[in-house]
């Protein structure tokens, strides 16, 4: 369910979520000679600097920010060992509290979808028993094949307690060639829109949100304020906050008046906050973090 | 380059790609039972047991077949061992001389479509050395997010002589809700497919056919034929033949007038040939290999 999400949000008066895109340029010297050292220039040598540089991360910001956002290609892209670190830092931000939006735009025909949801969203059955391969709390899904490509994600979230976001208007520059197209009078995202409504209708959560939320990127706040009247009931991940180009008055048109309803990302700039501003990545992250909510939280209504 | 597939292709004389989207279930029982023995049931136990299996399909087919073509899903809902799993049947399939396209459906905004189009089609610069972490020929991509989400795939196709197919119009029941919406007179996917020509014009390969081809399922055949007029220079991947229902009619349309311009995927058909059949999972995989490749054959001019 969406409120394990807002009940964090709440608690931590705090409606953004903290990126773990960890290119290895982002990272300190330091710890990347010292994971070379151990491992060599290896994938595992990589993965392992991106983990302890992930893990100051989750402990500087745990208490104050209720979620992070893994974001997978930069994972996969170090291979198996940079799926495995993928895998420990699901862990040890959910072991430290945090609520996991796995960000890896999943989605597929209706039966390899289900393979996708059972993965990241459910428990995998071999023989007698079942396992979660990655166990994240939530995780982004492309909604271009249609419904059958959806339905698998939404009946995990509804066996499993999870939830997941929808791409609807997504930050990117080019994101308008398709989705901004007009049929019957409107764009494309809104006719996803209508779609990601529907996933959602039969599961709202005791906050009056769904399970099925939105991806609507910052960079394209009349769009956004368009959705937020659309679907009045559906989350959204707002992505685009910060190195993107997006500011917070560009992203107060997602909230809702309950000041629910959108949950901002920001990755470099918390991440990478030690390089601007200088002391450890951990107590840099944590100020920029700090710096980000309060500037949200003062444009919510 | 789709030069290398289409090489293949035409040595093989066989316009087909056998999927990998190992179920447990499709496997024989002893086999399993071998693998839960040795790594109990575990991921590692499943994992081994889908290597088994795809090792015994490869070796079958690696003569008669050009390329196979695993689906990331069902790897990676076996966790780590899964995706390991997935590494080694593209590394064990490249070996026997197959063309490896790997379905994974990937697609970000610019920065991240980048990290993925590096991990499956590239090599990932770690200090002073690059690794290819998976090491395809070829891979799906979704095209939701527009032209900045494809540029770093295709640079990579370029750099690296591999190709992608994008979706286009997929073969799923519900692909219309989307895809078939009319905008300025034409369907979505129409739009797709002209963008998808667009990323692929500036290399066109010794046959005619660019680097970026097109998913275009099996089971929506006037507007295959449609889409064959539009894109001449684009090469179909199609699925649906077989278990989802497509016939060799219905596929004949994704074909030029050269005999190229299309390969046609079938999986269950051919990885569960031995239930229906008899005989051993590879010697049924091949008569049924075999029986496609003709019946294809049989419908191209």
């Amino acid at each position: 369910m969406i409120d394990v999400l807002i009940e964090k949000i709440k608690e931590k008066q705090n409606p953004t979520v903290a990126g773990l895109d960890p290119k290895l340029d982002y990272i300190p010297e330091e710890t990347v000679k010292k994971s070379f050292a151990e491992y060599g220039e290896t994938f595992e040598g990589a993965a392992d600097a991106i983990f302890e540089f992930n893990k100051e991360l989750i402990d500087a910001l745990c208490d104050i920010v209720p979620a992070v956002k893994p974001q997978s290609a930069y994972y996969e892209m170090y291979g198996i060992p940079g799926v495995t670190c993928l895998k420990r830092t699901i862990d040890y931000a959910r072991d430290r509290g945090m609520y996991v939006i796995l960000d890896a735009k999943r989605g597929d025909i209706g039966s390899t979808s289900e393979a996708y949801a059972v993965a990241y969203l459910g428990k995998t059955q071999i023989g007698e028993k079942r396992t979660a391969a990655f166990n994240a709390d939530c995780l982004t899904v492309n909604p271009y094949l249609g419904t059958d490509c959806a339905q698998p994600f939404v009946k995990q979230c509804q066996n499993n307690g999870k939830a997941i976001f929808a791409l609807v208007k997504t930050s990117n520059p080019s994101s308008g060639e398709l989705q901004d197209l007009i049929s019957g009078g409107k764009p494309i995202y809104e006719h996803v829109a209508a779609l990601v409504k529907q996933w959602g209708i039969d599961n709202i959560g005791k906050y009056g949100y769904s399970q099925v939320g939105a991806v609507v990127g910052a960079t394209y706040p009349q769009q956004a304020q368009q959705l937020r009247k659309q679907m009045p009931h559906t989350y959204f991940l707002v992505p685009g906050y910060g190195a993107q180009g997006g500011k917070a008055e560009d992203v107060a048109a997602s909230f809702n008046g309950d000041g629910l309803g959108a949950i901002v990302n920001a990755s470099r700039s918390i991440m990478c906050a030690y390089k601007k501003n200088g002391g450890s990545v951990g107590e840099a992250a944590r100020a920029e973090a700090i710096r980000m909510r309060d500037d949200i939280v003062s444009v919510i209504k």
